[in-house]
């Protein structure tokens, strides 16, 4: 079963299953480390476009902001660790970042636009699983952090999306994001068997 | 010539000498432009440390910090490319930080307490010329700005060595702090002929 429309993103081809739900509220602890190790890779992929392309201005600038937000949220979902008395500990990744990461085309610009595309769909799929969690989540303080956390998600992937836009045809952009999309529900239409925010 | 000791950091072996003064008042846009390269270079170091030992809590909590900084920093020094009308672009770096690297040991702990100490005295380099850049630098709203970033330069190069301090016994952190500090002025005891941070 797939959640209400009322929780699907735009870019997202299909919306997370209950299943996914359901695993994460059963899991909050892992799930919440997991949440810990994707706000720190997020912050290193904005770092790591911004090493790669260190004249493209708009791209340095909207990504330093990303990369210093995802450091807070970072901070922040770190002291609910504290809080909670689950220690900082390394967690296997889901087969979900590798099998987008494929997907990058070694070609430049090509490797650009994949980058930025599936930097925008992995935000819009957190945004809309932070989402959930803030409605469904049973712990009503974790649930308002959770809560708190969806509108910058929400801007991250639209400033992705805009930055794709900055620098290829929007026609060559829809297309791209269109594929990779069609690939991003693909790869959760299974859902994976440990806990984690893109299982 | 050598400047004189009122600017002379604790932990650095020798101060920097006048001619890098020199030359890097001569070169203001092209001393900019690097430090930008700088900050940027320093935010990911802290990343990099953070991925490459997620779960010691001291150095997740104090980096992040200390990420978070270069990257506000990272960010002014573009404001001020920007005003000067000073492109983002690449710039060969100096032998320095690949000469300073060079220095750390593959085994663990080895590892990390070089990966430490070297941020450290890089740190300390840093907050000694930009300290520098603030007493001499002729145009006073730049200086201004310089002497502004002296105070974090200052904290940051203090948190490397308490991080040290912290998984290490003081008299091996010290021993081997000596030993890099050696280092990391004998580089510099030759002026590098392109106008760097680091030069």
């Amino acid at each position: 079963m797939s959640l209400s429309p009322s929780s699907k993103i735009n870019i997202l081809k299909q919306p997370s299953q209950l299943a996914w739900l359901e695993q994460a509220i059963a899991n909050l602890d892992t799930i919440l480390l997991d949440h810990s190790h994707c706000e720190r890779k997020a912050a290193g992929v904005a770092l790591n476009l911004m090493f790669r392309y260190p004249s493209y201005a708009p791209l340095v600038r909207k990504l330093t902001a990303i990369a210093q937000e995802e450091l807070e949220h970072f901070e922040q979902v770190n002291q609910w660790l504290d809080r909670r008395g689950i220690p900082l500990a390394p967690l296997n990744s889901p087969p979900y970042g590798a099998r987008l990461k494929a997907q990058i085309r070694h070609q430049e610009a090509d490797r650009l636009l994949d980058s930025l595309l599936i930097s925008a769909l992995i935000e819009a799929r957190s945004h809309e699983r932070l989402g959930l969690l803030g409605e469904s989540c049973p712990e009503p303080e974790l649930a308002k952090f959770y809560r708190s956390l969806t509108a910058s998600e929400a801007r991250h992937y639209g400033t992705y999306w805009v930055l794709a836009d900055t620098y290829f045809e929007r026609e060559i952009v829809q297309q791209r994001l269109d594929e990779l999309a069609e690939i991003e529900s693909e790869i959760l239409s299974s859902l994976h068997p440990e806990p984690r925010i893109h299982s």
